[in-house]
């Protein structure tokens, strides 16, 4: 079965967790995002009025006749399709509670440019973005990342992934978060990333994946820029 | 088996959502919570060395030796074993995206009183509060609620619940939410809940389930106050 993914064009944004999981498992897939007119296919998609289960936003997932949003849950269901999961269920579980806690920091980096709403540009809410972002460098980006280490290393598999022995998701997904924040936040994330010696090894080990490589190099990921998620201004990491 | 939920005393939080669960389904729990010495309690087990998937934050479940952080894979697991949610896989995945939304919606109403960090009180971060709070109650609460009376009116098994014909873990978590809203917001969610009949009806249909009720009126239930995630400040609802 083809899964298509459905995400905005033009930002890695969400949609790009999904899509690292489905590059590196060489998964059929079509990227609605890729597409000339993917913006109006996604949004005709939503408002299409005999889908029973709309999704409140992208990314979703479309195979068949299921339809899943929320990055976490898409995950988790292709997890086990792609083997990037583990058939333990407390394995199971932890990836998904990595991931649940990789959605919140990538919720939180997107706030310190749109602390106010997001119907604003970032322009008409700078002076609250400067305080918010410094909250996050110097708070929560060091909280987060010292935990992701932490849970390396008790991994009583070996600290080269987070769940068991093998790549999940999760991996994936933390090589996603740590490239972002070394765009949004060069220099805070590169000095706490020193202290976090796992962290920066384990997004050497997946950048270095075959198919995460060809895929990386393919001209088909999009850049980060100051449109996503993960925007990098200067005077938020001064 | 006995499970143990862990959360902080003295605010409903997100461990409120958990309880709701437990307690709907009558289920054998020790609340962390309501120890004498609860949060010490907690903070011992985090901090605890030998802890192989140390929870990043509260809440979270013990059973045994398996250990679940993140409230929706909380509930997700214990949808099952509780009879809250549904062995069919489409719904059951159903269930657990209408969970992440509520979980965002959580979000977004904890930081329009803390719009610039936790670290902070809410005097220090008012200004920038009651940008976010106007943001809040002028879009978000709308699209929500909204899109709760959609997905009610689209189930095919009818109105009454989310997900499939029985009372799933989201339905208690939209009461909850729905309860807070309320709470912090009162004139802007009575206003929206007009055009969301369903979601009005869901919230009344709820409260009045046996357990739900008994607990409700059990003087167990912490009150909904200016600690925990909904607060009511008047300024924020004028």
């Amino acid at each position: 079965m083809t899964y298509k993914l459905y995400y905005w064009s033009g930002i890695q944004g969400r949609g790009e967790f999904v899509r690292l999981a489905l590059e590196d498992a060489g998964a059929d897939y079509i990227d609605i995002a890729a597409a000339p007119d993917g913006d109006e296919k996604l949004m005709a998609f939503m408002e299409r009025r005999d889908l029973l289960r709309p999704p409140f936003a992208p990314p979703f997932l479309r195979e068949g006749d299921l339809v899943i949003a929320q990055t976490a849950a898409i995950l988790l269901y292709l997890g086990d399709r792609l083997g990037l999961s583990s058939r333990d269920e407390a394995e199971r579980l932890w990836a998904h509670q990595i991931q649940l806690t990789i959605a919140d920091v990538v919720g939180e980096a997107h706030d310190t440019h749109h602390p106010i709403g997001a119907h604003l540009y970032y322009e008409d809410q700078k002076s609250e973005a400067l305080r918010r972002a410094e909250h996050f460098r110097e708070l929560r980006i060091p909280k987060y990342l010292e935990w992701f280490e932490r849970i390396l290393a008790r991994n009583s598999k070996g600290d080269a992934y987070l769940v068991g022995g093998a790549a999940t998701y999760a991996d994936l997904s933390l090589f996603q978060l740590v490239e972002g924040l070394l765009y949004a936040f060069p220099k805070t994330t590169q000095s706490v990333l020193v202290k976090a010696p796992r962290v920066a090894a384990l997004r050497e080990r997946i950048a270095a994946r075959g198919r995460i490589r060809a895929y990386l190099e393919s001209g088909r990921r999009t850049e980060f820029d100051e449109q996503g998620i993960f925007r990098h201004y200067a005077e938020l990491d001064p």
